[in-house]
C-alpha cells in the first residue's frame, strides 16, 4: 500500500489540532490590556503545546520520508498516535485554565508520555513492516532520544506531587531535546542517496 | 475524471470530523480529579466514535486505491457518505453528555446504520463504473461484512428498547469485526500487481 | 503556475467550511426525542447548505479539471470565492434557529447569490486566462445554468417580503438545477482526450 | 527533504486559521436586521484579516514554488510563521467585539508585525539553504516590500495611541501593497524556464 493518504491524513488532522488549540484562547470581554495579560497561564500552556504538536509533525515528516510502504497495521498505528495528539488541546486548555495546578499538570504529562508511547509503537511497526536492515531501522538506530523523553515523562508525572513547576519544567526540556529534527534520518538519507532536487 | 481530489477532499472531511469531536470534551471548570472523571461517557463515546471513523477512513482508502477513474455519481455518493459521517460529532456528544441514554442511543446507532448504508451505495456506484469483472468488484466480493454490520444495526437499535446497554456493546461488536482492514483488497492487489515501492 | 496547491488550498477550505456548519447543530441538553426534534429547522438547513457546499466542491472540481495553469488574478478570484463560501455557516445558521425568517432568508439568498458571482468571476477570470478557444472555455459555453442561478436567486430574495417559503423553495430549485454535475465538462473532455486510467 | 508536506502541512492550517475566523462571528440571537447590522465590526475586521491570511496563503504559494528542497530550521522557521498566523483569529475577534479599541487594535498590530517578521526569517532561512546566487534569492531580492510593512505596522502601533483609526488605515495601507501577488518570482520563473503546462 502506499503512503501519499498516511501522509495527508496525518496532516490533516495534525494541522488542525493544532490550530483547534487556538480557540481555546478565550477572547477577553473587556479591551483593556489587563483583561489579555489574566490569559498569561492559557497563552503560556498554548505555546508549549504548540511546539509539542509541531515536533511530532516534524518527526512524523522525518520518519515517513524513509518509509516506503504500508500496512493495515501501521495504519492503525498511526490512528493510535492521532488520538493521544487529538487529547491535546483539552489537556492544554485545562492546564491554562487552571494555572497549572496538581490534576491538570499530571494529565498533560499523561498525554504526553501516551504520545511517546504511541510513537515507539508506530516506529516499531514500521520497523516490523521494512525489515531490520532497512533504510528506516539503520536510520532510527535505538531510539535513544524516544526512550528518555518516556524516562522524563514518568519521572515530571511522579514529582507534580512534590511541585508541578518541576514537571513543566521537564516538559520544556524534553521539547529542547526534540527541538532539533532528527539528524540521524538526515543523515542516513544523505547517505543511501544523493539529495534530489524535485 | 481522477480520483486524486475525491481523495484530497474526503481526507480532509474526515481528519477534520475525527478532530472536531474533541471539541465536546468540554474542558473542567474546576482542577480536581472528581470534575474529569465525570466526563467518563464523554470520553467513552468519543473514543468509540473516534474508532469509527477510523476504520471508514481505512476502508475508504482501501476501497479507493484499487479505484481506478470516477463519475459524478461517484462523487455524490462519496458526498453523502460524508454527510453521515459528519453527524458522528453531533450524536456522538449528544450520547456522552447524557449517559448513553435510550434516545441519544438509538439515534447513534441510526447514524452508523446510515453511515453503513452510504457506504454500501458509494461501493455499488463504484462496481457499476468499473464492471463486475474489475479489480475492485472482485476484492469486494459479496461484502459479508458490509451487510453482518447492518443487520447488527438494526438489531442494536431494536434492542435499545430493553437496554440501551445491548446497543453499546453490539456498536462495539461491529467495530471488532471491522478493526481489521480489509483484507480481500490487499490480498486482490497482492495478486494482481507486485508490490511496488515508492 | 501550476494548479496543485489552488486544489490543495480549496479543497482544505471547502472541507472545513461544510465540516463546521455541524457545529451549529447544538447538542440538546436533554435526551428525550422532542429536544432532538425541535432542532429540525436547523437540521434542514444544515441539509440544504451541505448540498449547496458539495455542488461547489463539486463544480470547482469539473472546472479546475481543465485549468492549465494559473495566475495571480486567478488565485484572488478563486479567493474571493471562499470567502463568500466561508459566510455559508454563519447565515445557514441564523436561518435554522430562527425557522425561516424574514432576514435571515433574505441573507442566505444573498450569500448564494454572491457565491454565484464570485464563481462567474472565477470562471471569467480563468477563460481570459487561457483564451476564448481554450478548451476551458468551450467546456463552459455560455455558461447558461450560472446566469439562470443568478436570476433566481435575486427572484428569490425579493419575494422573500411577499414568503420566506417561496425562497426557499427558489434555494432549493437552483440546488436541484445543480445538482448533475456538469456535464458539459465531462463531454469535452472525452472529446478532447480518451479517458486515462491513473 | 522535499517540500512537499510542507506545502500540504501550510496549506492545511492557513485553510482552517481562514475558516475559524467565521466561527467568531456569533449568530445574533434575534432574526431582525439591526442585530445582524450590530455585526459590522466584527464583521469588518473578518474582512481585513480573511485578506491578510488570503496574502500570506498566496506568497507562500509564490514562494515556495521557486523552493528546491528543505531543511530541519526551514520547517521550524515555517511553524514559527504558522504560529503567529494562527493567533490571527484571536486579536480579530477581540478588536471586532471592542469596536477597534486602542488595546485590540495594538495586539492585531503586533500579531501582523510578528508575522511579518516571521515570513522575513522563513525566507532568510531559506536563501541560506539555496545559496545567494539561486533563483529563490534572486526572485526575492532586497525584499523591500516586506521592509516597508514592517515600518509601517510598527508606525501604526506608535499611532494607536492618538487614534485607533489612524492604525487601521495603516493596516489597509499594508494589505493593498500586498494584495498584488509578488510579480518579482513570476518574472523569474518566467525567465529561468518557459511556463509548463501541467
Amino acid at each position: 500500500m502506499e503512503k501519499g493518504r498516511l501522509e495527508a491524513f496525518s496532516d490533516g488532522v495534525i494541522a488542525i489540532i493544532i490550530t483547534i488549540m487556538v480557540l481555546e484562547l478565550k477572547v477577553p470581554l473587556k479591551a483593556d490590556i489587563a483583561s489579555l495579560l489574566l490569559l498569561y497561564p492559557v497563552f503560556l500552556s498554548y505555546i508549549l503545546s504548540f511546539i509539542y504538536v509541531g515536533i511530532y509533525w516534524n518527526n512524523h515528516h522525518h520518519t515517513v520520508q524513509v518509509v516506503e510502504s504500508v500496512n493495515g497495521t501501521i495504519l492503525w498505528a498511526n490512528m493510535h498516535l492521532l488520538f493521544w495528539l487529538s487529547l491535546i488541546p483539552f489537556v492544554t486548555a485545562w492546564m491554562g485554565e487552571n494555572h497549572f495546578a496538581l490534576w491538570p499538570v499530571i494529565c498533560y504529562g499523561i498525554v504526553l508520555l501516551m504520545n511517546a508511547i504511541a510513537y515507539a509503537i508506530l516506529i516499531f511497526t514500521l520497523i516490523r513492516h521494512h525489515g531490520k536492515n532497512s533504510l528506516l531501522a539503520q536510520a532510527i538506530g535505538k531510539d535513544r532520544k524516544g526512550n528518555i523523553s518516556i524516562v522524563i515523562y514518568a519521572v515530571a508525572i511522579a514529582f507534580s506531587w512534590l511541585n508541578s513547576k518541576i514537571s513543566i519544567g521537564l516538559y520544556i526540556l524534553v521539547a529542547c531535546i526534540w527541538f532539533i529534527p532528527d539528524k540521524r534520518i538526515e543523515k542516513k538519507i544523505g547517505i543511501a542517496e544523493p539529495p534530489c532536487k524535485e
